[in-house]
């Protein structure tokens, strides 16, 4: 079945102690998408400024994501600046310009209302429930957060959280939403507030994933060297979805192979700036480290 | 074949954010010994004072623990004490009495001389060489440290690690020690630094294997509740060790199987306040949580 992915496109600039990248093409949408993209033909929604280059929707296009609720508008993209030191889990933001992304009202396609998989990127929770709302009757909905909207509008998010079948957020997100510091006991705490599924990501620490009935966890795959972890969370996502989207399987081990091959597409993106190598990868690669992921922790 | 344990033994105050304990019983050898001995029967070497209660002789020997090679000395028992706040990865050391394990010149008894395993605990490296001069030709060795002999004592401690089959310390001192802060480089580094295995602690995030053709990796048993965290790692060489012990086999298989019996002793032992749980624990639990970390890894 097709997916669906809303969120943020952005032209990122970073900096690490490795190198810097400017106005890199980014966001959440991007890398889910790109991510996705090795394992079906997502749809992407967005919105863009008259800034976004041909380069960069070549790029989208050359993956089969459906462009078509893709919005180019008046202004500037949504442009986002950040650095990292040595300690790649911490990241300073510089700048944060919405642009066009400030009042992005998302319409998704006639055509792909009625897809069965749609992943919610980190937008404002108004905006998620509204896009719930125009999709026919998904199978499969995942959606990610952040510490602004758990602060700022957590009654609405905790009823994007009760109508999603998974959340998707990392170690911060989870201990913050529920006040728990145990994540063990946070994860239990978020589905008895109303979460079926809750997918934990741990960044190096690897990727928990807490369903109710059984518990799973994936380390992350050992790099010996991470480039700059910018969308790792967002490439996750999108090989989690592709997967399940591709296979349309929702049984456990379908879940917790889609868990393998969201770590999968997670490390590629880390190893290099933006998508430099997120975008040129091909199915042996993947294929390659899920076996990989396997001969870690097997015993 | 059988197990030699050499280390300290102590009476620990510990205070954490659930409660305080006041001179329990523990030490490195013991938490080792205690743990070991749901395996084998391992030989503790060790220092006591003169205030080292029955009691605490009692549970040792109640465990099947030979104390041929327990010293008792003029003086007092080596006592720590540390408060661990919410984060429980963080501790800090309120006092460090050594007494009679200031001048600990462990002498491993005769009839233990010829024994296959040999784990030295966190001691000077120079006595843990001294240690290693006395056995016969042990087949399977493992080491810990600690940041004050990477700092004081490097090249002793080298030279314990090229002489020993396996490296197990935590992960700020492989970073330490190897001035890398990626985890995987380091490991690597260690390797080509003379260390055949490294097993590394992570504490909650786990414990990672690097034999050099392999890595594998064995997640933390996901505890909703952990009450103190001290010993978990000299636990955890005494599941890994007495396994290996017991079945005297080391091929590869056999190191994984070890390193998540390391991790589900640890996990026991961090349930309660010193040995509360990690001494009253029985088979039948040990393989039940052995087979879930089995589930807890499967795809």
């Amino acid at each position: 079945m097709g997916l669906v992915v809303v969120g943020s496109v952005a032209l990122d600039t970073v900096e690490t102690p490795f190198g810097k990248c400017t106005d890199a093409l980014g966001g959440s949408a991007t890398y889910c998408s790109v991510a996705a993209s090795h394992f079906t033909s997502p749809t992407l929604v967005g919105v863009v400024g008259e800034d976004f280059s041909d380069e960069h929707v070549a790029l989208l296009a050359d993956h089969n994501i459906d462009l078509s609720g893709l919005e180019r508008r008046e202004g500037r993209t949504f442009r986002w600046s950040g650095r990292y030191g040595y300690d790649l889990n911490e990241r300073e933001t510089l700048s944060t310009c919405l642009n066009v992304f400030e009042d992005f009202d998302p319409v998704v396609p006639e055509q792909a209302r009625g897809e069965g998989y749609l992943f919610l990127g980190n937008i404002h929770p108004e905006v998620q429930l509204a896009v719930l709302d125009q999709m026919v009757s998904p199978k499969f909905v995942a959606c990610d957060t952040m510490n602004l909207w758990i602060e700022t509008e957590r009654e609405l998010l905790l009823e994007v959280i009760s109508r999603v079948d998974a959340v998707m957020v990392n170690d911060g997100e989870v201990r913050q939403l529920t006040g728990e510091p145990n994540l063990i006991m946070a994860t239990s705490e978020l589905r008895a507030m109303g979460a079926k599924m809750v997918v934990v990501k741990k960044g190096e620490h690897g990727c928990l994933c807490d369903a109710g009935g059984s518990r799973f966890f994936a380390p992350a795959y050992p790099l010996e060297f991470v480039f700059d972890p910018t969308g790792a969370g967002d490439s996750f996502a999108g090989g989690f979805m592709g997967y399940l989207a591709r296979t349309d399987d929702l049984s456990e081990p379908a879940v917790r192979r889609a868990v393998v091959y969201g770590s999968v597409l997670a490390s590629f993106c880390v190893e290099e700036f933006g998508l430099r190598r997120l975008a040129h990868i091909d199915e042996k690669a993947i294929e390659r480290r899920y076996r990989e992921f396997g001969e870690l922790t097997a015993f």
